[in-house]
């Protein structure tokens, strides 16, 4: 009998990678294409197609791939559209699984990246096992996946689980969604960076490894905080205490029983994790304390957006 | 053929509510017990027992009961367990399915209020037919019910949807929970209570109707508003624009189709509703805006907490 496989795609704003995977969750065979070097979508899909068939006769995947699961910003499970996404060249609304479905001529099922992770976790990492966790992940900005009762939550309109835009802070930080204070703007790469931009304003006088620095990054922090610098410090603590409120937040509203952490800023280990875990604690609900895990992703970075993406793929039609 | 029928029990601090209802979701009849006078659990359930006898057999429903449903604060719908309710005499953890199911003799399925309100709305009520909602009891203090997929979201140790307990004002009023700043120590019937003493503190030498009264309450600023009071009418502002900001945040998380509103405040018309859709739709990510409806509950209020636990009954077992 021919072995199964899917095909897992991770469309981002530079690259979209795309691989071959089989039943048990191995990656066989990935490779990827630049995504913003086409001026029309069209283009775009036509080169997409061109890579996975090479990829699929590469590694005589021919005629045994069920289905292909996408990963996009604001993809619309229901709809199959990409929806008016701020990090991709073309604007609009783009029908992307039935573009890419009649090119490849597959079943073609797609999500937004966060949902994408959290069923990749379900189906082969943390979350194995679990019916009622959420995802959260940490990137440029922060995405969200909600799964209750082993199901994910698309929502009446496909467009459920948007965690970082929930409030932090009301009247806060101005977010690229247009509203004040969501929870982006602070624990995302880039709410960090700002973070650390606010407490050099405010702490004008303190010595700092961060002073001075042009186009300071989120690793930038994080490295100046590993070489003992305080104000670095106190924004991992900040942003760990900022998460943990949030997360708190969270488990009133569907009571987890694990919330999983992804992206960039999740390796910083207990320099966001130990702020992060001691501010959760303190502002759960008394019925929930000491009850909801926090872990890390299982997933191996280079191939869990590819690998959350392909679990879907399994259930295209 | 005999006809079938649930019993649907609504447990308060003061009153307990029960009536027999039939297929079509209507309450055949019903009755009650006084909640808060008897000093041991065990009086309670043998007093209960005694008037759903009663109930079933005044009403020639003996032997066609197919269970019973159970909205009681705190309850925990997997153990069937009353769980450290505030409002009850009886402390700790309470047996309440099993107890009454062994003194009956017929299955038992327990959930909170605001859960049994949601599935009251979705077999009854407002919510017929839809798949994503979330219901919100404005009551003494603030219940939340998600529907998800069209299932209940009972998480994973049967207690989400607390979502009176969503921060509405980070390190605001002091909730009973243990927590500052919760919803509910804004929007409940006392949290709108709260907001006029501190009016009143804020802006002394304003006249106001609400000015030396006391044991304000939430009717008295109701009425005082209609009358043209300034001040009560800042109040039910204050209130419509705070509750419209949380279920914004409400609605980024599950993205439903509605918002479901029932309770007290529930009826106090456009003096609430107005505010409170247009804090809304402001509030609202620009991919949800204009697409979730608010609705006010389609159950009879002297009906809605015994049809909303009977419709549990129909899944005891």
């Amino acid at each position: 009998m021919n072995k199964p496989y899917v095909v897992g795609i991770d469309i981002g704003g530079t690259n979209t990678v795309f691989g071959l995977v089989d039943a048990r969750g191995t990656v066989v065979a990935s490779s990827s294409i630049k995504t913003g070097i086409y001026p029309e979508f069209d283009q775009y899909i036509e080169a997409l197609n061109e890579g996975l068939q090479t990829l699929m006769k590469t590694n005589g995947a021919e005629g045994q791939v069920h289905g292909i699961g996408v990963g996009a910003p604001n993809a619309n499970y229901y709809t199959g559209k990409i929806e008016h996404a701020p990090n991709l060249v073309w604007k609009g609304v783009l029908p992307l699984a039935e573009a890419l479905s009649s090119k490849v001529g597959l079943p073609v099922s797609i999500t937004n990246d966060a949902n994408a992770a959290a069923i990749g976790e379900m189906t082969y990492g943390a979350a194995r096992g679990m019916k009622d966790f959420i995802m959260i992940t940490l990137g440029t900005g922060v995405g969200g996946g909600v799964v209750c009762n082993g199901s994910m939550v698309y929502g009446f309109d496909g467009m459920a689980g948007e965690l970082g835009h929930i409030t932090a802070r009301r009247n806060g930080r101005l977010c690229g969604c247009g509203r004040n204070g969501c929870l982006e703007t602070y624990c995302s790469a880039t709410g960090v960076v700002r973070t650390a931009y606010e407490f050099l304003e405010a702490r004008v006088d303190e010595p700092t490894l961060l002073r001075d620095r042009e186009n300071l990054t989120s690793k930038d922090i994080y490295d100046a905080a590993v070489a003992g610098d305080r104000m670095a410090q106190d924004v991992f603590e900040f942003t760990g205490k900022v998460l943990g409120e949030m997360l708190a937040e969270y488990v009133s509203f569907t009571s987890p029983q694990a919330i999983i952490i992804f992206g960039g800023l999740a390796k910083s280990g207990d320099m966001l994790m130990k702020p992060l875990r001691e501010s959760f604690e303190a502002n759960n609900m008394p019925i929930h304390k000491g009850k909801v895990k926090i872990l890390l992703s299982e997933l191996k970075e280079a191939d869990a957006a590819v690998l959350g993406a392909s679990a879907l793929g399994w259930e295209a039609k």
